[in-house]
């Protein structure tokens, strides 16, 4: 009999034991950004401090110039992986608290629509998925005594507030940190039947742009025709930027992208989403991106160019017959695979600057870089966990991506140089940022036992 | 003995008595758009009609919503032709009043680098102007006992204010004011020493368009290559405008426009205006609308489309990885010759839905419309001006036109049915609307000989 299967049996009797220790930590009002809750963020850490003593982690709690970081290791059998398991206990404001049908700090369980969800903030977003793992490690421990390998908890408490401490904590723990691979419980399911690893994460060039014609505005009667107009340059350089098949023409902006295997955009396939329901989500249907890709395709594995703001001129209620001196965009990239971000800005720049006129000059103003992260879709952990994932569910396992980014992958890769397994089991509906913030029970149910899996799939 | 020279010596030898006049005028504070100097625009009427009774006019102020007309009229012989004055007797505000070197409502000779000006608010827009003529007529009357022809003066006193009872007062007086060719005397001279007379106003279409995509701002990790970007989509149609050339490409925009005589091109040429000393004016140098035509070309005799504003997205400070839900932009046209604004308006519509992608709409917001004001170069009245003009001045007159529109020409044209000539003697540093407004002495000295030339080249 395998180690695996006593632990599963453990998880499902232990489900309302399990409930309650999840509620006392729901209980606990850890609102990052709100300062006057600072005591209920540390007092958040401090359970699962003492939670991971009682399992027989070695577990502290870390002060940093914020809120404290959760940080425990347990040993392991030579020869097993060192896996770090990465969640955070903080959650995002409560108001309109009068939009919410129960108290967000006194979790129930609920039915809702025929099926049983936990109540509150944070249920999903993201104590509820990060005592998911806690338990597949209290369960796993209460069978065998032992941990099938190292694994080390790192916890945040300001993931809802910007991570101001995270960089410089992994930087000065990097050594206690690093591990062969990172589990990272913040994302979801693609539907409730159907579990998804996110093997890439979209990086970002973010500029802003501002072209400056005449030394002033000027009256477009007296020197329409002549002028330079920054509007009309700006315009230009904007709709060079796409061909008429909506691919980027910017020279060099393609290398490093990789086209995704095959098997990969079959299995997208399969998932039925369609360009019509997925656009019709916000009232489109025709996907404007490079012809001859699936929408998912679009998202998830092509780079992009958007426009995210222009301004320029009289724009208030009226009209004005002005010509203005300047015209400003917010220009931003979405960057997948080995596109570098330092090298996409830079031939942006070049793009922009051989389309200037005479007499015209551009300022660039550099609004962030990031580049993407893309886990080998035949990595070992990956191909590992996702049969272990397929083996709980209706439905196999889906290997996705997701259009934006996650700081802490990108962090982790940057700082520990350790990629990142992105495992979650919240649903789109669950609300999360919003009043009703709810996670399934099923989701807290086979979420723990997905990860009893996965840990027994990546140690045997 | 012609009719003209006693008139001109008279002229000559009152001179200090019709600067007494015009100090009396530019005495009174009647700046049309504060309510508080009403009773000041209503004495500047009284003043005025009050003169001109000296002269044998039937004058009478006539009451608007707003202030009062200036109505005048004095018979001329059989055959002769009527001819319509008009100026206007209200002044811009005189704000910041601490940047003025001497009281501006307490006119004053005054030497400035040489040259003798009459300095205070109105001296040249318009007072100073406007009794030019007046002058004239009465050293003509003084010498003859008469006028060599039917003349009506119309002087408004809302010009500074956007003119709101113009219209209704032109539709409701129309019989009484339709002359067989108006003078308006409010614009400028070339230089000192070159006379001007406008013969063309381009006309203007406004319009703004708004791009509709989908039915909210979206996340552009999320939605980026998938959903449409209606500032991409603006930004293309607004670059489609113009083609490589600095032509515009709408379909029929073109249709009405005449090329302009190649002796007035030739005329313009003489200016020595150059795109470096007309464009450095504002840190310019190079001309962007048509190729291969001179810049006073492109601003007096070619038509345009001009973006006066462009707003969409974010565009505060920082950046927003937003996909915006709409765009918008300010967009003109200026018109030349027999364009038709609501042709062109068409056509502009037509072009832009002809570029909308699916999913996305359009809307369209009327920004008014004015046809362009052209005077045939063949004129008689114009000639017949331009020589009277040339005898008077070191230089031939001049045949320009103007960039912007002057309202009051285009309503003679739709009310009265009647051509404007606009002859005017300001010059670029009157500072008009500006603190120490002045207007040289020989302005008004020549400006009074001129307008007694240009009658008796007129009746003769």
């Amino acid at each position: 009999m395998s180690a695996l299967q006593p632990v599963l049996d453990r998880l499902d009797r232990d489900l309302d034991a399990s409930l309650e220790r999840l509620f006392a930590l729901l209980r606990i009002k850890s609102i990052s950004t709100d300062p006057d809750f600072a005591a209920e963020c540390r007092r958040a850490a401090e359970w699962l401090v003492a939670d991971l003593k009682t399992i027989g982690f070695e577990a502290s709690v870390r002060d940093t110039p914020g809120h404290p970081m959760v940080v425990a290791h347990h040993d392991g059998p030579a020869g097993a992986p060192h896996l770090l398991f990465y969640g955070h206990y903080d959650v995002q404001p409560v108001d309109p608290v009068e939009l919410w049908d129960a108290d967000p700090f006194d979790p129930e369980i609920k039915e809702r629509d025929g099926v049983k969800i936990i109540t509150g903030r944070g249920s999903s977003d993201d104590k509820g998925q990060l005592m998911l793992f806690v338990e597949a490690c209290r369960a796993w421990k209460a069978e065998h005594g032992s941990l099938p390998c190292k694994i080390t908890l790192f916890f945040e408490g300001e993931e809802e507030s910007g991570s101001p401490s995270l960089k410089p904590f992994l930087e000065q723990y990097s050594e206690e940190l690093k591990a062969d691979v990172a589990l990272v419980c913040d994302t979801g399911m693609w539907d409730a039947e159907t579990p998804a690893i996110c093997v890439g994460l979209r990086g970002l060039v973010g500029e802003e742009i501002t072209i400056k014609a005449a030394d002033r505005d000027l009256h477009s009667g007296e020197f329409g025709g002549a002028a330079a107009n920054p509007i009309r340059i700006l315009s230009k350089i904007l709709a060079d930027i796409h061909d008429d098949d909506g691919r980027i023409t910017i020279p060099g902006f393609y290398d490093g992208v990789e086209e995704t295997p095959s098997q990969i955009l079959k299995s997208w396939e399969t998932l039925g989403e369609t360009a019509e329901s997925f656009l019709g989500q916000v009232g489109l249907s025709v996907p404007s991106g490079e012809k001859d890709r699936s929408v998912l395709e679009l998202v998830w594995a092509r780079p992009t160019a958007e426009f995210n703001g222009i301004t320029g001129g009289y724009t208030g209620k009226g009209f004005k017959t002005v010509i203005a001196a300047e015209a400003r965009a917010k220009v931003s990239f979405r960057l997948v695979h080995q596109q570098d971000p330092a090298e996409i800005r830079a031939a942006f720049r070049a793009f922009v600057k051989e389309r200037l006129p005479a007499d015209c000059t551009v300022e660039f103003h550099e609004h962030g870089g990031s580049p993407a992260i893309q886990l080998g879709y035949d990595s070992p952990f990956l191909t590992k966990a996702r049969d272990a994932l397929s083996d709980e569910w209706p439905k196999p396992a889906v290997m996705l991506a997701m259009g934006g980014s996650i700081p802490v992958v990108g962090d982790f890769q940057k700082f520990l140089g350790m990629e990142s397994l992105l495992v979650g089991f919240a649903l789109p509906d669950d609300r999360i940022h919003s009043p009703n913030e709810k996670y399934n029970l099923e989701s807290f149910h086979k979420g723990q036992r997905s990860w009893a899996r996965i840990l027994h799939a990546l140690t045997k």
